[in-house]
């Protein structure tokens, strides 16, 4: 299977953050199930969170295993912490995320922690990862509200870059920017991305985007042609902060893949698939409102995924 | 008021395109004030099509005549033929637009006409405003379907390019692009317009996009990149073509603004103003399904418009 961009859902935890009732184990394992069937290379599976701060990732270590039985998968995770991390490891993930916000609000009304002290946390996790023997998982991290955020507003630029200067320095593999307010423009995502990428090169390789303000496959057009070629999405858009009032779910994960496949780029992802893993989705929570142009509209006639 | 990009509002003529109920005259005159009281530089308010065949556009001229009295208003409506030019200039218009569909089976289907035999009538109705004698209308051709259509799939380039040279050689002063199905995407919307402005330039200025495929901001961004400064858009995204099946809505004018806006294009229109006359078309409309990402999401913390 040859892939020009990564398509790496996130519904299993991002999608889940806002949902109230605790979905369980094996409904979670056949949409897992339904996502890899459908041919997406990576899933974000779960967050290595305390259970009693968040009861819906729970089976986190569980999910996980289940997940890495899955042929070809890469399957990725949250950790919040080295104590996260290493359950992550113990648990076989392939990617661990460790997110950092860059508004100094956000940090400490979702993290509960100021910026630099969550800086200090994520080195430390990394420390841990980067000492492992053998084959260790790749790590990432994820600057969140890189775009603006929903409680201080605007974000400066200046305090992500130097953000992701000191996660470079860190060691981490890939650095990613996050609009977890679904604030960013086109523009503002070409310009970042550039001033980022000045400083840290491809190693700034993916981005996050909610879809708050209708932007989403906007700013995921500009970024292909800035050459990014990871981008994170949620099935029928699923998502949400709690942290970050009025901001709407993840891109919608089909509409993403119909955007990238008529730019050319092979996903590596069947539209056709993804509306079975849709019905597990729908039967699965059953109210939440289920996002998507590609699920209304269907294929466009004559349309064809790229060659 | 300084603008740098023409909003150029078509709810009143193309969102009605689809709506059963007839809109009593007093109800639309309502909603074309409410627009024009946002500050939309231009609105689509009617089309001269035969009443029998469109019972919604019988009261044409009585609004075509109501809009102009709007201060600093540009009035625009659409004519089908001669017949319709002729109604609309004696209404005052102060913009006349033909269409034509670059897919011949669009073409048979929507105007029941060929395509050359389509041609020949814009031709005449072209002709007539034209030769009017001292101020007359302006004189935009609308090609439709030129990104494709849901009858015939793709529409070759070499079609569209060919009709705007056609068009742009009978006289009109504008010739604009309409993604009539909503199949577009924006690698294809930038291969075109250059293809369309390598021959016939600045002529070719404006956008009618529509949003099926949810690609419609991301469609509009990559045409400001090109140069593009008018756009067609509705309020809440009405809309739809009885012959584009599947077809959704007209992208929503409070979502374009937003973008523009953010992009630093000043459009001179209130989002404000905009969410007041989406109350109107609630009610006018209660039981159409009303769009956009902005009147759900509200104005992120911090943003401004463009200074």
């Amino acid at each position: 299977m040859t892939r020009d961009v990564t398509v790496s859902e996130v519904g299993p935890r991002d999608g889940l953050q806002m949902v109230r009732h605790v979905v369980p184990t094996a409904t979670k394992l056949r949409w897992i199930a339904a996502l890899h069937a459908a041919g997406l290379p990576e899933i974000e599976v779960a967050s290595f969170v305390p259970p009693n701060l968040v009861p819906q990732m729970a089976d986190a270590a569980e999910v996980t295993r289940f997940a890495t039985t899955l042929p070809g998968l890469h399957v990725a995770v949250l950790a919040p912490n080295l104590r996260g991390a290493e359950a992550a490891v113990a648990a076989g993930a392939h990617k661990i995320t460790l997110t950092l916000s860059a508004s100094e609000a956000h940090s400490r009304a979702n993290l509960r922690r100021s910026r630099a002290e969550q800086m200090q946390v994520a080195k430390d996790a990394a420390a841990y990862v980067l000492s492992l023997p053998g084959k260790r998982p790749s790590l990432e991290a994820g600057i969140s509200t890189a775009f603006g955020c929903s409680i201080q507003g605007e974000v400066p630029e200046a305090d992500v870059v130097q953000m992701a200067v000191a996660l470079a320095e860190a060691g981490f593999d890939s650095i990613g920017l996050s609009d977890t307010s679904g604030y960013a423009n086109p523009q503002q995502v070409r310009r970042l991305l550039r001033a980022v990428r000045t400083e840290i090169g491809a190693r700034c390789d993916s981005l996050h985007l909610h879809d708050t303000m209708g932007l989403g496959l906007a700013n995921v057009t500009v970024s292909v042609e800035e050459g990014i070629r990871i981008f994170d999405s949620a099935l029928a858009g699923l998502g949400g902060c709690p942290f970050a009032p009025g901001a709407s779910g993840n891109i919608v994960t089909e509409d993403l893949v119909f955007l990238l496949e008529s730019l050319g780029l092979r996903t590596g992802v069947s539209l056709e698939a993804l509306m079975e893993a849709r019905r597990i989705l729908a039967e699965a929570l059953p109210d939440e409102p289920l996002h998507g142009a590609f699920a209304r509209a269907g294929r466009p006639t004559g349309w064809k995924e790229a060659a």
